[in-house]
């Protein structure tokens, strides 16, 4: 099969999310992020739609892509005035990229009662608006805003629309589902139309000169990726989407997705297998930079893409690993990872143990041992499939490795509160390191983030690297109901850094012993691993973070 | 076209998500929301596999169901053994539901590989598990476990382990995409190819006892819904998913994009008008119930699937809705843009207080002044359509017929540790009540307990019915996940006595802040429904749980 070209538009339909803001400097090292994965085309921002974008375009001229052509966005003409006099069209070839997208109107009912304008002008709009980037010496990409809803409302002028922009010189024809309400099968039937009726009527173009197809989808029924597929299926030959699928309202179509599903599944050779494995690390990146937390559901990059639960599957995974998974998760630089949970049995724990780097049998601590430690600590309401930092740190200690980063001596909590006036909290933490003692105070915004801050504040004299690492979230579950506010709580904390993320656990009838455990796990864990990065030159496989971040 | 029906499996593979863990107890309700959307079926566990599925199932007796049937889930009989010798179908048969659900291997290398059985016997345990089930006067779903990765391996093998489910005598068929590996165009071409050669060879079951299709897909490419969509375009006519997508690694095929894409897209009517647009609560209620922060980008029941953003677009919508939207909302429950509640909306402000039996407009309030104060606290976090206690306070208080039973004065809470000895938590509470006032101090198993503790002492004295009120569920949730334990937390409380259920909410930076807001007005809750109780003698509809707790 032909390459499919990736098209990538995470920096201008991407940065559309809701919460989702990223400066023009970063803008640039996304930008040069997308470039090393390979991908054919990013397009950087809409120049004409705000200084922010106009700043990207700017600060590219001094960027130069390896493989990408940096591709402008904007609409074509406002209607009644010249190419030449609209300065939507000025900011697009000010931008100096080698290519531009601009998108037009195909469905009659946005040119008639949302625009206000009339379907021959619209025509016009098209043709001339392509022809005069044309003749600017670009490479035009043309999006047919709402394609399958405008064909399934009036399939002729949807039509007209495609030859209008033809008749201007386009060179990419993308057929849009802006609000994400088609099916495959729709896709599939109107795009294999499509090419019919305008393909159909000209040879010369399917042969000397074809006209390249391309899908845009939007994931509002869930569908934009299977929506991209179908396209491709009829013969599109240019994928647009975004990192993560981030994107307004439900996003759009997923390139961590759309490139393996292509690449592996399809046999398309749209990047190099060496690329494709760069994937799930550019995924953190992009959350990280969009400061999003990292979806771990995400099909093929997610830190749970490829974790099992339960022996069976265990024992079978390390025998035949297709029986089940549907791929090896290096190919896309993921990991495979084991749950321990209720259901763990020995062959787990061994498992996690190679993949650790921990040996077995310290302090007279076998598999057999810990399993029967674990199964005790999940009675008590331990959950060790979802606190990977907690699970390294308790084996360690199981067998004799933990080398505890710092010590605690005490901690003094208060909280007062007046009438309606709010809560104020502070705390007092003492801890030692080696054979120093600190001991500092610090308020907080309640009880667990006085404490974190005053342990940060102690550790800081001793780890100056910590201000990297943040907590992402923080639960906070009841075990056992019956007893009120006496009742045993479960507290899970994720921590990051730019490198990876982490999790830890605490259990105790106490919420803010069970916060302490936890965050007291996520720093050892944190110092722990800075220390192993620094003492080896070559981090060796077992030192990469564990659970697949 | 016909109803596909609808197999919710959200108590089962839903709840091997990594971090879902749910109590029996709450299983029970989630089963009865799920029969209260219409689903046609739900599976509760797997009885044989742990004591907390086999908890439901007891729990599931005293139950009934209005549309929903409750199925088992199991796998065949063990090799070797007779189906009644086997601990894992007597405990199918002990849960007393009027269906079964079983699965089966496909696959060869499974059966052979990872199994170490062989293919005959492998045939015998799938056609006598069945029987055995029917003979009991089951209804049996089959699950033809790694369906799509058997058949492409082992076309032959595959179909033959169909015919014995067939022989054996069950009532559906299910092809599993248990890997997730399977791309659209193969599941539709190979579910066609399957019916083919198993309805091909035998007229009689396709006229008088047709043999009916399931799909089950797992969502390890993104395309389980478009999977799920392609089977039934091929002729299932049963889906199974889970609410939210909940499931291991990427989890299932999500419903609550299943169902608006049967319903309104394919016009399959596989759930009423009335019940879709439950939709949207439901899948929050899940949500919360597993507490899983909800994915605001989840199409069609996501907080941001109909976000719009820019000016143009919103005066487009509400000039032509269609223009950018693909659906109306509403049909799903859901809501444009800045609409983010259940209960914004004047309407629903005016049905909600006559529900409560509260007189609008005292203080100034009427329905469109308390829609826009409650837009903004949810602007803050809360959240008040899970919190009907602190939904009827607000109410109140806003109109001016709040009646505090008593009022804080202050409190302090001291929290210390040292080195490795547990927390203690101790608190100090002043309250009054009318002209009177109490200080007291507890201790407790943490700050909100000796909160929760010293309250209760204090109240003690002026009302000694509370301690028939406990807490029943605590949770908490990080709402802006960036800011570290700095972040803004939501506190949410269930509490109940020997009548009744109700949930209670807090926002703030501070944890006992947001915990003391949930507390306060948990008793405040209490105390007042006591009062109104002691003088009235017939409570009114009005006077029981609000939102169906």
């Amino acid at each position: 099969m032909e390459p499919v070209l990736l098209y990538d538009t995470t920096l201008r339909d991407g940065t559309q999310g809701e919460n989702i803001t990223v400066r023009a400097e970063e803008k640039i090292k996304l930008a040069l992020r997308l470039d090393d994965l390979g991908l054919h085309y990013i397009e950087g921002g809409w120049p004409g739609s705000n200084p922010k974008d106009m700043q990207f375009f700017d600060l590219a001229r001094r960027v130069s892509f390896e493989t990408s052509r940096l591709v402008a966005f904007g609409s074509t003409r406002r209607p009644g005035i010249a190419p030449g006099e609209d300065a939507n069209l000025k900011a697009l070839l000010d931008s100096e990229t080698p290519s531009v997208a601009i998108f037009g109107k195909t469905w009659d009912l946005h040119v008639e009662q949302v625009m206000g304008n009339n379907q021959q002008e619209n025509l016009a709009m098209i043709r001339d608006s392509i022809q005069y980037l044309k003749d600017n010496g670009r490479e035009v990409i043309y999006d047919a805003e709402h394609f399958f809803d405008g064909y399934k409302t009036n399939a002729d002028y949807a039509i007209e629309t495609l030859r209008a922009a033809l008749e201007g010189g386009a060179d990419f024809l993308v057929l849009c589902d802006t609000n994400g309400g088609s099916l495959p099968a729709e896709i599939e039937s109107i795009t294999g139309e499509v090419r019919t009726s305008i393909e159909g009527g000209d040879a010369k173009k399917t042969t000397a000169n074809p006209i390249r197809w391309g899908i845009h989808t939007h994931n509002d029924c869930g569908l934009a990726v299977a929506n991209s597929l179908a396209a491709v299926n009829a013969g599109a030959c240019m994928v647009h989407g975004t990192i993560n699928g981030y994107g307004e309202r439900c996003g759009n179509a997923d390139l961590t997705s759309l490139i393996p599903l292509l690449v592996l599944k399809m046999n398309c050779p749209s990047v190099s297998s060496q690329n494709l494995a760069k994937l799930k690390t550019l995924s953190r990146y992009v959350s990280e930079t969009a400061n999003q937390v990292p979806f771990n559901n995400r099909p093929f990059v997610g830190k749970s893409a490829f974790a099992h639960k339960g022996g069976i599957h265990v024992s079978a995974i390390m025998k035949v690993p297709r029986a089940y998974e549907h791929m090896d998760p290096a190919l896309v630089g993921n990991q495979r990872r084991v749950l321990v949970s209720d259901l763990s049995g020995k062959s787990n724990v061994e498992f996690k143990a190679r993949e650790l780097g921990i040996e077995l049998g310290g302090n007279g601590y076998n598999s057999r041992k810990i399993v029967s430690e674990i199964k005790q600590l999940e009675q008590q309401g331990y959950q060790f499939d979802i606190a990977d930092g907690s699970f390294r740190i308790l084996m360690e200690k199981f067998t004799d490795q933990f080398d505890p980063l710092f010590a605690l001596e005490s901690f003094r909590v208060t909280i007062e509160k007046d009438k309606d006036q709010p809560c104020t909290s502070h705390a007092t933490v003492k801890i030692s390191v080696g054979n120093q003692q600190e001991i500092t105070a610090a308020e907080g915004y309640g009880p667990v983030s006085a404490l974190d801050n005053a342990l940060r504040k102690a550790l800081d004299k001793f780890f100056p690297d910590l201000d990297t690492m943040q907590l992402v979230d923080f639960k906070v579950r009841v075990i056992d109901g019956v007893r009120g506010t006496a009742a045993k709580v479960r507290v899970f904390i994720e921590s990051r850094d730019q490198d990876q993320l982490w999790s830890t656990i605490g259990v105790s009838e106490d919420i803010i012993e069970a916060s302490w455990q936890a965050l007291a796990d996520s720093f050892q864990y944190k110092l722990a691993h800075e220390k192993r990065v620094r003492t080896r030159h070559t981090p060796s496989q077992a030192e990469l973070p564990l659970f697949g971040n």
